[in-house]
């Protein structure tokens, strides 16, 4: 069976690596032609729009799959009709949009942040009246690891701010589809993540939730399973459950990936990826079948695969830097993901997976794993001291 | 990195596979232009002699592996002066002749099976003196999976064999290089593979020892570890010691398979591989740093990966046979690995892996996959029977 994927990144190479043993084949549509999936399959060069190089990309392939959710959705719809598509179109409809996922969440009584449309000049600058400073104004759509994302701390910043989003903008008439979105700042504790996974029959499985933390706009660490103590395991249930709902609305097939912010006993979802995530990198090294296998199983229609845990794992992103590859391999029960990327700044070009039998021995893995890097990777000491102290 | 892979068959493509997230990139040299391991890199197609294409795949490569023993030495010492070459030459000599690597064994102190050079028609019907019927003739070259093997029960089967050997053969002068070996056979109560690693510094590391179950001739299940009621500590010590005294000779840098005949309280070595092996393709689901890392990590001066297991695992081969994918999957902790290559008669086409807690667990998993197979693979009872009494 050929898989096509739109998208030739490093998720587009995890998941050609991740499941060729199970005797497919690949084709990776993509606008740059050193794309770093192309050495496990057939790249066909081609921008997001009708191309001859799109036709033989369909011609090609059995069953197509994302590795991004930025994909136009009229292409997709496109797709969609010459060749089964997976996850479905409505995952990428809701995803692409922050607005629209703002709304699915709270359709689904999915907690989220308090969120308002921002579709003119005017509508920006009564933002005040529902939202205290600080609050955030965020693109609608294309927005990732923290851009085009503004914190609005004052009167002074949001009018800056409006006059820069508007600059363009002569008429002051609502635009239809809101470009913008405020938010409601959310001082969380720590976020997480739940990868899961939906198979064509509608069986759902839930991978172990992470720990997240950023530096810098972009994740670094992700430490799973998330201990009790940090996550009530009533909080845990819900997590799953919200999932399971928006799964299934969805009719999702493949592996999906929700960030929820904690808060205390809350917990908040900001967005959803419909796609294979960078905070499920861990379950490569770290369970029994891994977040990229069990998202190709689901769209080939083959069962799943045990998401089950040998121990627990933290997921170290590499990113703008090359490291010390022998340093790195040196620490017990750790394993390189290399993307074979030009290293450039801001740049996810790698990352490192180690396993531990508990939690103080996992931080004194990544403490020898920061000597690999040229930036090394610090958890917040509050939430390492959670960690050390947690009964795994 | 560019790694070149002589030979390019389901070994080059899993040393790929399992290490391409290193970042190292491939060529294989192979006669066959459908080798299985070519979507994983360059393939280079050559016979193995002096050709444009040899000089094109060296020229292409930073080091140079070996997935199979046979290529001709005197290539492969032209090979090893254009680029490094790991196994070392003499693993090639020694394994590529079955009087050689016995007469290796016993300089070694390795215990190994009574032996003979044939390298006449008389010193063949000489034999009878040294050896009680039944005894074997094996061919001292390029045999495998139990090709040109003869078991001689009598003199008239004997005189058959002697026959056909020497059948081309006019003069009766002996032949400097024996083509022949006679061995005395074993009735051994099984069969044990210790698979191990060794680096660039000579750091030697063993993966747990596994039970290996032929059928017709050719390897269909391999079990790990294997528990002491079955193979005892001491014995177990033993084989990691010869086998560290072979590493160490050979200055071998990879990894290695050696198989062992257990008759009762004894350990009798049978051959080794220079390479990694099918008996070792269950470290890929059950420990933390596979065979064949653990090989590329080696060969390029990295440092080896943790050899430690999760639980207890089982391999099944796949001959001449396509399965039932689903019904495969669909078993816990179960994974597939499927070659790519046309289905034939006695050819291995790909490999399950099991992973359990348990031994009991885990010969329900071998009965759930056996569903999946044409033809069951089945333990003799006796066998199964002490891994169900082990404490594991």
């Amino acid at each position: 069976m050929k898989i096509g994927v739109l998208g030739g990144g490093q998720l587009g190479r995890m998941l050609a690596l991740e499941s060729k043993q199970l005797g497919f084949s690949f084709a990776f549509l993509d606008p740059n032609p050193q794309a770093c999936a192309a050495e496990l399959g057939t790249l066909h060069v081609s921008e997001w729009h009708e191309t001859p190089a799109l036709e033989a990309f369909l011609n090609d392939i059995d069953v197509v799959t994302y590795e991004f959710e930025n994909v136009p959705l009229a292409l997709a719809q496109r797709i969609n009709h010459a060749c089964p598509l997976y996850p479905s179109l409505d995952a990428l409809y809701y995803s692409q949009h922050r607005l629209k996922e703002k709304k699915l969440f709270t359709t689904l009584s999915i907690p989220t942040t308090d969120f308002q449309a921002i579709n003119s000049r005017n509508s920006a600058k009564q933002l005040p009246q529902n939202f205290a400073f600080p609050f955030i104004i965020k693109t609608a759509t294309m927005g990732y690891d923290g851009k085009g994302q503004y914190i609005i701390d004052s009167e002074a910043t949001l009018n800056t701010v409006v006059d820069k989003l508007f600059a363009t903008t002569t008429s002051d008439s609502p635009i239809d589809e809101a470009p913008y979105i405020a938010e409601a700042f959310v001082n969380y504790d720590f976020e997480v993540s739940q990868i899961a996974v939906r198979d064509q029959k509608g069986r759902c499985l839930f991978y172990p939730i992470s720990v997240n933390h950023h530096q810098d706009g972009i994740l670094k660490l992700s430490i799973a399973p998330t201990p009790s103590s940090l996550l009530s395991k009533e909080q845990q249930k819900n997590i799953e459950l919200y999932t399971q709902s928006l799964l299934e609305k969805l009719d999702y097939v493949g592996t999906i990936a929700i960030e929820f912010f904690v808060q205390g006993d809350k917990v908040i979802a900001n967005e959803f990826a419909p796609r294979v995530h960078n905070s499920g990198h861990w379950t490569q090294d770290g369970t029994t079948t891994n977040q990229f296998e069990n998202h190709m199983r689901a769209i080939t229609g083959f069962p799943l695969g045990t998401p089950k845990m040998f121990g627990v794992s933290a997921m170290l992103n590499v990113v703008g830097e090359s490291i010390d590859k022998k340093v790195a391999l040196a620490v017990p029960s750790s394993h390189l993901h290399w993307y074979e990327k030009d290293v450039r700044p801001g740049r996810k070009v790698g990352h490192i997976n180690t396993n531990a039998k508990d939690f103080a021995l996992l931080f004194e893995q990544i403490n020898a794993l920061n000597k690999a890097l040229q930036t090394p990777v610090q958890l917040p000491k509050a939430l390492e001291t959670k960690f050390l102290e947690a009964k795994n």
